[in-house]
């Protein structure tokens, strides 16, 4: 990517952004009137192809090489006891996505997609943000540099996911500090917090949010007060997907939070991205809300990992499926609606 | 299937039905506990495991033979124009379905599913059900055993689907005369009715329920009256798959309510059966509730054609494979939750 010494320089590249091909989403809906079923019956699959081909930039759009990237992150507040599992187990699970005994190991092949599992320092912690930011101006720059150029050109679908102990408290700190609203409406259970847990996770996203009152409207200064390194990676990962044309699908709500800034600079930043699924996580559909984004999938899922991102690949596959499969009323002789 | 000759001998069926297995559904959850994620946020995934491995008597539950079972049929009432398409397109679609080139097609190749289409005497449309019943009682038990005959023992999961231009009229007929609430309740727009159409279609569903008011209390009566032979085949093949303990994945609204008569003779009736989408037909949700059936898939489709329940094969595929092929928290050494 190009080099980053500012704030003020990942500012100017989160302003600069590419269009889409409004053409080639447009042979979609020419082809799509024409395929032996009623006009729009296909629902959202339709949309989804037209999608593709928008950013693509042709029809049909093509799926030969879908890529999920996982980034790994660990994270001082943690310490907090704000997750029901310990700090320990981002390493272990990295270890085990390595060795493919995950969930998603086995969604990937399911979803034919490639998956690379990215570390950023597990062994140097963010700072605990209701102390200090979470990361210095260069840590920040550094995690976003990491995601920008893990994103490979030949991509035609990306798939972002995470994995780290507490970050869904980062995640609900990040988007308090975005949207407003504090600790009651953002924290939710994560991976299974009980009562006493979810109290303190609410009291620690209400103290960071005050701790870093001053920097939250700067969107990129408030991701790095209280994000973590995995979500400055996917916020740099989506940031390269807009400038390369590469769509994205969005994983869940620490991902969604990842490249909520990116949305606040700019309204139109995300129109690459589509939300895989929407959560079980308690602020997931709130946070969807902010962005404008309609998830695919529904599934109560609360694992991250790219879990949801990646099963939704299995609906794009699908709908590119119809789109290049199906016959026309012309080829198979059926008759068209009614005048 | 038993010889049928005459609705008591189906209702007697129908009232003699096995239950699953409750210690294979037991097992799969055991299981889940141990695998490398935090216990149940694999949300519904988790769900269907179990309900296969309920259904299916065994853990894991295997998904070796994905059958997918369309039939048609043609309505004497869609001469009075309650689709937005004419009546040969039923007989043109389903040589479609055999040329390959419909969505059902493409669908079922991306799920590993194989597709047998089965017409019900189509050149031979129902009667006009505001007239006479639509079918008289052997030929509405005729079409029950097509459908239970359809199924065939050796299978791990089945789909049901329909085509048949006008049935959706006969669904919201159906619905209604099982569930109160008249035409403007049940009928939508279907494959894409307009305003005026759509206003014939709630009228013609008021009439019918009116000619046959005095059956509407036996739900096998006024499937005969009120249905069609497509959506009798799949009460049939239902009630087979049943009895042989076959999980079923249902479609959209027609094929919703093709089986409501079942489960208004008996609550636990349609137990082994699974809402593989809500459609985008406006009375689905409703009928759906009536059966106490949650969707797994919501993707506004409105095509029919088994497309929804051939999708949603996806993510049955994908929840047993995450089951079977993920690492325990002992095989991968990631420490567990925290007491």
């Amino acid at each position: 990517m190009p080099r980053l010494m500012s704030f003020a320089d990942l500012h100017a590249l989160c302003n600069d952004l590419p269009a889409g091909n409004a053409k080639a989403a447009a042979a979609v809906l020419r082809r799509d009137a024409q395929l032996t079923k009623p006009p729009g019956s296909l629902g959202r699959l339709e949309d989804v192809v037209a999608w593709l081909a928008h950013w693509q930039g042709k029809n049909p759009p093509s799926l030969g090489r879908v890529e999920i990237l996982i980034f790994a992150g660990n994270h001082g507040v943690s310490a907090q006891g704000v997750s029901a599992f310990p700090a320990e187990v981002t390493a272990q699970m990295v270890a085990n996505f390595a060795a493919g005994g995950a969930a998603i190991n086995q969604l990937a092949r399911a979803a034919g997609a490639n998956l690379r599992v990215i570390p950023l320092a597990l062994e140097q912690p963010t700072a605990d943000f209701t102390q200090a930011p979470a990361m210095q101006e260069d840590e920040f720059l550094s995690a976003v540099a990491t995601g920008f150029d893990a994103v490979n050109a030949e991509t035609d679908l990306l798939c972002f996911g995470e994995m780290g102990i507490g970050n869904t408290t980062a995640a609900s700190a990040l988007a308090a500090g975005l949207f407003g609203g504090g600790g009651l409406f953002w924290a939710g259970r994560g991976s299974g917090l009980d009562d006493e847990g979810l109290l303190r996770k609410r009291q620690i996203v209400d103290a960071a949010i005050a701790r870093h009152a001053d920097v939250l409207d700067d969107p990129l200064r408030a991701a790095a007060a209280l994000g973590g390194r995995e979500l400055a990676a996917i916020l740099g990962a989506a940031l390269a997907a807009r400038l390369q044309k590469i769509p994205v699908l969005l994983d869940g709500f620490v991902c969604t939070a990842a490249v909520a800034p990116l949305s606040k600079l700019r309204a139109d930043a995300l129109n690459h991205a589509w939300a895989g699924h929407l959560s079980a996580e308690m602020a997931h559909r709130a946070l969807l809300d902010e962005l404008a984004l309609n998830p695919l999938l529904d599934l109560k899922l609360r694992l991250g990992e790219a879990s949801g991102a990646t099963l939704a690949v299995l609906l794009v596959r699908a709908a590119l499926a119809c789109h290049t499969g199906m016959a026309t009323f012309g080829e198979a002789g059926v008759a068209g609606k009614s005048a």
